[in-house]
């Protein structure tokens, strides 16, 4: 047997035999051809062929993940439709009459490494896009099979050297028991999908898929990173059992599904849910949530080759607000820039993005973008129990700018005949290191206080969290971050408003302690994160955090702040 | 008369004739030729009458300006030697047999717009480098004469589309006595050498060179940014009487020289200089400055093909020290990376520079880099008053890690025989928001702070400042930084420690009275602020600003904050 560790993707153990993914070998030998327009045709047909099968897991990703999921293909059929990309693989089989299979390649590597220079995040996934699109047709042209996991059908663990989106959304649940893969991250996409698939995982490992063989026997175990080829006995019943512990704990938590969130002490908190699309409510619903506390817009805004109507947007809204009832929807105005590009609205090349023009930046500066989003927001808030938050707030005054449209368009929407609701609260994200500072003096004007870590820990670390060689810097533990979420939440409540979270910060078991004493009062997470928070709450005592809170802001370091937490809540 | 506002970059008032200083002609017929050879030897004699010319001009900037500025000629020497960038002019007249001019404008093309695409300050630089090199060679091999500013040889108003650096350089103070531009900014080069020299500048008025013609009489008011062509006798006089009160005014400040720096409630507070040379000390001591608060060290390490030595270091340090006797100097170890790269580090290309890989970031983890740097200055300790602060320190660890690396070099030193203060006071740059946050935790370990305000407000206010569409969010005077100043200011007092302040900020009139209020012991600035400085500071009392300490710290807006000190200040 042998033992690999990589990174804990997806939660859970599962026990079957290893299928290699193999990429099939894409090497082609002839390099010139007599016949080009023959040549154009054999393109075309493999062309044609790709596409079909790209809608096809596009309409079953649809259906099993939802649309966030579906765009990738989306992306991949765009590059398959587009002339800037078509044209010049015919002009070569025409002018330098290659081969279909060596036209392809050439041009569709210059695309490559001229979107991978270009050191753009947006660029590089097109990169990433181009090269799985190509690899497609390529096997079709050669007459070759590629991967084709739908076709499992027997219980297997997947072993890959990496998942391409398309690869993932093929992976039947019904058979695909989890997947081990040599790259990867936490939150590589193939990572995001096995959670959503609710299929253990591990990535990251560097090996699989030279140590495993087809047919081993593989342990996978998403909880702890862990990947056991051909185990003894005793580690399978080990890992039976720890597996039966693991179906416990989700029974568990399944328990608490309909109650609502207290501490041993007896204290309320509210746990809600981070959600992209529509689709994703039912997700927020099965696993508990008590509202949903960031609904990010972008994706209405992507893969698109234009802005979605004010129409568009109600309808999504409208859906969302209805389908959670009473309960509140926190939605998140439009916050693109960035590393969030969108290609036509042609935002400028930026030196540092993520100190740039972007979020409220960009829409009190384009009110032709923001207007119908807003619109779109008042016109749905009447079915249901709708909060509006704005993005990226440094200043006072870009609030007072951005509330005072939004009551412009609430008079229009009125006077056209409309109706409004007229108990939509008006917050802010608090992320931007200014505005955590002052929170006094916003508690004074916002309705309520969401605290974006992810956002906030960057910049008040002075560290880029995407770039490898500084991310050692993001430290959610660090007391000056504590220090800011403390400063909010004290702002909020002298002034009788109440602060939420919705960076990665608010579902970490170590954090939520923390939040706990510091007197956070929503917390919102992914939804999977809900039911093992709601379980750890009910543990711990709200008001034996609350006395740890002093040693706890004055504390030097992370670290400490770590060791103390973990002493405390053992 | 005609009255031009522009952007004011050199104070002082100059009164002459206009004198265009045309780019002359560089078009060129010849597009081929039939001697490739003679037309090699042709680009090689202007390639080499260039390089003397250059190496005239580096000698007298040397001279004149020192080391700093005379760098830019360094790089235009090394740009004139590249064979990357010649071979590919020779073969272009060899294969395609171009003439030198055609080839040389084609290959520099090419260069130019490949640095300028890249999207980095940096090879932004290196493409201006070339514009200016190959218009130099371009006009050797015309013949015809390359704007020579060295030549003007009575009183005159250089009027130009734009300043290079060779441009500047050679303007002589004898006989220039102002210039005004329609490009540029604050701090263009142009403008930051007008400042060097003492010329009263217009810089950014995008029309001199259109309106103004050879001969007319032109005045440059570089207090306000005016420049007014053939004035009213009326106007002449009252610029006169404004030249006049300015240079009482200098008299007045002048007269400071020697004198400590007094508020009017005798409170003492110590007025320093921004450094980045040896040379640059000479300005210090002209203007009054009672230490170095800021001695830029990047410079040594800039303009090379490798690592300054340990020696080279050691000698520029102890010139500082000893020409500064037993005035403080406070010394910043490298901050590299982010916009200031240095091409033999070969540092990563990254999405977000300012968040990336830099300063003590980068020295941690480059101990052969960062020790030598500390030996250097530690054997030069013994010839002054050394204090040593580290740059971006977002964490104690950071703080520890570093002081603990300089004390091991300490006891090295002692052992090898070398003698080292033991009075160095090491301190922290407080740039980064989360160590302003926790400031009180790192004021039981840290000698001193400086406030490094320019990149303090970029990180609290998350807006690059370079970016020209949210540079509006740059604001000094928001509540949060004051707030974060005051935060520092007070742990170190709690702690019997002391706080500098080195950004922008340190010499701005306005900020100066708020400074003084929160208690800041050491304003640190370019030399040419520090009589204004102390002048002003003569007028204000601590007592009066201290008392709107809380009322400041509670503000909402910048905006507030300005029009009240206005209003106090008045």
């Amino acid at each position: 047997m042998t033992n690999i560790h990589g990174i804990a993707a997806s939660s859970g153990i599962a026990i079957a035999k290893a299928y290699q993914l193999v990429t099939p070998d894409l090497t082609y030998t002839a390099e010139t051809v007599d016949n080009p327009e023959s040549e154009i045709k054999r393109l075309e047909d493999a062309l044609e062929i790709s596409k079909q099968e790209l809608e096809k897991i596009k309409a079953h990703t649809l259906k099993e993940l939802g649309e966030e999921h579906a765009e990738i293909f989306s992306a991949h059929l765009l590059v398959l439709g587009d002339p800037e990309l078509i044209n010049p693989i015919k002009d070569k089989i025409k002018n330098e009459k290659l081969s279909a299979e060596a036209a392809l390649d050439e041009v569709a590597k210059m695309f490559i490494e001229m979107f991978e220079s270009m050191d753009n995040e947006y660029m590089r996934e097109r990169a990433a896009d181009i090269r799985d699109v190509t690899k497609r047709v390529l096997a079709h042209l050669l007459g070759v099979s590629f991967p084709n996991p739908a076709l499992i059908d027997e219980e297997a663990i997947v072993i890959a050297g990496d998942l391409t989106p398309s690869d993932t959304a093929q992976l039947n649940r019904q058979f695909v028991k989890g997947f081990a893969t040599d790259i990867g991250g936490r939150t590589s996409h193939s990572a995001i999908m096995a959670r959503s698939l609710e299929i253990p995982a591990v990535v990251g490992t560097k090996e699989v898929t030279k140590t495993i063989s087809q047919g081993d026997i593989v342990i996978i175990d998403g909880i702890d990173g862990n990947v056991i080829v051909n185990p003894t006995e005793e580690q399978i019943k080990e890992y039976e059992a720890k597996s039966e512990s693991f179906k416990k704990q989700q029974a568990l938590w399944a328990e608490l599904k309909d109650e609502p969130t207290f501490t041993s002490d007896g204290e309320q908190v509210e746990l809600v849910a981070n959600i992209g699309t529509p689709e994703d409510v039912t997700g927020v619903i099965n696993n508990g949530g008590e509202g949903v506390g960031l609904y990010r817009t972008e994706f209405l805004y992507m893969g698109k080759s234009d802005l979605p109507s004010e129409d568009e947007q109600y309808e999504a809204y409208k859906s969302v607000l209805e389908q959670m009832g009473d309960k509140p929807v926190v939605v998140r105005t439009l916050d693109v820039g960035g590393d969030k590009e969108l290609p036509y609205l042609d935002l400028p090349k930026e030196l540092n993005p993520f100190l740039g023009y972007r979020a409220i930046r960009f829409c009190l500066e384009n009110e032709h973008v923001f207007r119908p989003q807003l619109r779109a927001l008042l016109r749905a808030s009447v079915y249901g129990n709708l909060k509006i938050m704005f993005p990226m707030i440094a200043t006072l005054e870009e609030f007072r700018k951005a509330k005072a449209i939004l009551l412009e368009e609430k008079d229009n929407l009125k006077n056209e005949g409309h109706d409004v609701s007229d108990n939509i609260e008006v917050g802010i994200m608090v992320e931007i290191p200014s505005t955590a500072v002052i929170a006094k003096q916003f508690a004074k004007e916002v309705d309520f206080f969401s605290i974006g870590t992810n956002d906030l820990i960057q910049y008040t670390m002075a560290a880029d969290r995407m770039n490898e060689q500084v991310s050692y810097l993001y430290q959610p533990y660090h007391p000056a971050i504590l220090n800011l979420i403390n400063n909010v939440i004290e702002a909020a409540h002298s002034e009788g408003k109440w602060t939420g979270m919705c960076g990665e910060m608010a579902g970490d078991p170590i954090a939520i302690p923390i939040l706990l004493g510091l007197g956070l009062d929503e917390f919102s997470m992914s939804a999977t994160s809900i039911l093992p928070a709601r379980t750890q709450l009910k543990g711990i005592s709200r008001k034996e955090m609350a006395s740890y809170k002093d040693k706890l802001l004055t504390m030097s370091t992370a670290e400490e702040v770590v060791a103390f937490i973990k002493e405390k809540t053992e």
